[in-house]
């Protein structure tokens, strides 16, 4: 039972050193013990799906009386089907390489001392996220993997089926003899808990929001911890005049119109005005039900082009539309990049490998991509098991982040009683 | 000339927008290129010193009329020797290695597409410094070889020292056709600039702060732009009772006096009980000049100890005192570091290889050390070259940060028309 008189700093406060004291005793634990853990919170999932899923019906009832969306509803709804997926999702989590304890270099200093640098947990992770509620199980068993406790503070629509999942999860821990505070559940969605969160540096090292603009927006707004985000995925594939005419119009088809709302989805489609089948790219654009928004040479291309205006080069649709502009050569197609993209994936088209390097070497995103579609930017795509979140910051981790940014290192010096000259 | 009606912010947006388009030349020079740079700017250097050492005699007459002590007349003053030290530091930062373009980890996905992890410059570093004109030539010198345009901000009281070192880093700069805005010097000493450069987060990836505490302070609380810092160096040694005699007693007095005010200077000694010789480590730090506070058990030693408070043990002396506690075996003194260290380096002294280990894999510090002096916590003695500065944080880069730690990742792919089914 929650105490009415206390403030949400005090909860987060109690909450926090109860973390802090979880990965202490996590930071020595076995990955045994941690993959036991896992493996018994994922059979818990499963033992309690009947449990989970009749919390969820009573979340999905209050979201319908409040006039939840149907996208919001659907990513709220959880039958056996995501239970069970959600399951397999955390056994996933077991069977990654374990990055804890790996030694990134190490030297041997000329007076003798041996130096190496070891992964080790990075400590307490922050996660505030908004209606799916699987993120309550994908985000607490890649922390506790990682050997970090992780405080959750999941969307207020999403509170009964959050709570459900939770205790499976807390259920799997405990039996593992890990500490239940491992992994803690913000008991209230009061809207204050969140900025306490994000104030409690002393606590937290690091919060990871995931969720739509406006939360991510507000996360790196008021947060004193540091936050691991992405805003805007304002991706651009670039056909260029050697691309193969085949694979760039596949290419840019599955880029933009795979899944549209998915953060690597291409937005901007830029076409070198010596490729000389732009038409059959805008063509299959649109026949694959795309809107297609030109500047003056491609609305010439096809009387379905509408123009395009200044904003649509800073627009992440995340729909079925997409902006595309000619431009002159591999030099301007960087400089659209440059001015234009939102650092996360840009990828070329080309038979023309010096030009690829260079488009390589310039563009200055998370991910740039030769030949292939934006739409990999994901961290299963790369093998990296699940992602906590694709970063489009610059320090610590880029690009997709899994079990290794969730770590951190210390510096270990073997001496035989060297003394400093 | 600057202009009077200019607010902080615009003239740190001014400034941070060159510094931007001059981090993009960077970030496509060629390494020879800033080599050339490091150079000519060193040869500038040593050109240029008397008029480097006339614009120091200005500074020190202005900060001896202000009173200023004579610990920071010391770090202000530059003569022949210093300004020589300082170009031949610059020198040293062109023969480090390179660390952009390296291969951080690759593979080949099944589908064929090839991902690779190749190391970038970060972008733009702002620095915010005290007294000492060398940084000025250090902290840019590290910021360009790794490939980053840099705004500095020294001091009011170095003004003339570090706007003479400026000029002579730019002009090595531009003689090797690097753009002049790569190294920028905020050209007011106006404490609101310093506010206006810590929310700068649209134009500077990282801010690295170095001065005393209440610098460091006051940027870790007003920064919006991550910050790389560290706070206090709380360093333990632990004598534990396997510990070589002989051994520890060297180690504990280098690590306490060799030098006491850098932040590897041990702080607190741990001394097992079970080890024999206490009384001999705290005679010689008596002996060695050093003020003990200690325990029942340690004044019980010597009569020249006086009594720890409960604040002891958790003080930087940064001079020449030294807290000491008898502590019951391994476990206690864990139990001391965990509630009382700063997370930078402590150390273990013990010829027990199995409690060493332990202590290395318990201990959550920057750095932990077993058998050797806390005195060697430094990027020079670690092998890394000049470093930017220790720190303490857990994110992005922990212990001594050099060239690598101002460098961030992009993610490659190379693929053959690989679409996402």
């Amino acid at each position: 039972m929650n105490d009415l008189t206390q403030t949400p700093e005090m909860l987060i406060a109690t909450m926090g050193a109860r973390a802090r004291a979880a990965a202490a005793q996590l930071s020595t634990a076995s990955d045994a013990q941690k993959i036991d853990a896992l493996r018994r919170a994922a059979q818990a999932l499963r033992d309690q799906a009947p449990r989970i899923i009749a919390a969820n019906a009573r979340d999905m009832e209050n979201a319908a009386a409040n006039g939840l969306s149907p996208a919001m509803l659907d990513r709220l709804k959880l039958d056996e089907d995501r239970v069970l997926a959600t399951a397999a999702g955390v056994d996933q989590v077991a069977i990654l390489i374990n990055p804890l304890g790996s030694v990134i270099d190490r030297q041997v200093r000329p007076n003798g001392m041996e130096l190496s640098r070891v992964r080790v947990p990075l400590g307490v992770i922050g996660i505030i996220y908004e209606s799916r509620p699987n993120v309550t199980a994908d985000a607490a068993a890649l922390c506790l993997r990682a050997g970090n406790a992780v405080i959750l503070r999941g969307g207020s629509e999403a509170k009964e089926s959050n709570r459900a999942i939770h205790a499976a999860m807390v259920e799997g821990i405990v039996a593992a003899g890990l500490p239940a505070d491992a992994v803690q559940l913000v008991p209230t969605t009061d809207r204050a808990a969140v900025g306490a969160l994000l104030k409690a540096s002393e606590f937290i090292d690091l919060i990871v929001p995931r969720g739509g603009k406006s939360l991510v927006a507000r996360v790196q707004e008021e947060a004193r911890v540091p936050v691991l985000a992405h805003l805007d995925g304002i991706n651009h594939s670039y056909v260029d005049g050697a691309a193969d005419p085949d694979m760039a119009q596949k290419l840019v088809v599955n880029a933009k119109m795979r899944r549209t709302g998915i953060c690597g989805a291409t937005e901007t489609v830029l076409i070198d005005k010596a490729y000389a089948e732009a038409p059959a790219i805008v063509k299959a654009l649109l026949d694959a039900q795309c809107e297609v928004r030109g500047d003056e040479a491609v609305q010439a291309m096809d009387s379905r082009v509408t123009a395009a205006s200044d904003e649509d080069w800073d627009t992440e649709y995340l729909e079925a539309i997409v902006s595309v502009r000619i431009v002159d050569g591999l030099d301007e197609a960087l400089a659209h990049i440059a001015a234009h993209a939102s650092h996360h994936t840009d990828a070329i088209i080309t038979e023309d490998a010096e030009r690829a390097e260079r488009f390589l070497n310039a563009v200055d995103s998370a991910i740039v991509m030769w030949n292939a579609s934006t739409q990999f930017a994901d961290g299963g795509e790369f093998g990296l098991g699940a992602e906590i979140g694709i970063s489009t910051g610059r320090l610590h981790a880029r690009g997709p982040v899994a079990l290794e940014g969730l770590t951190t290192y210390k510096w270990l010096v073997r001496g035989t009683g060297q003394t400093r000259p």
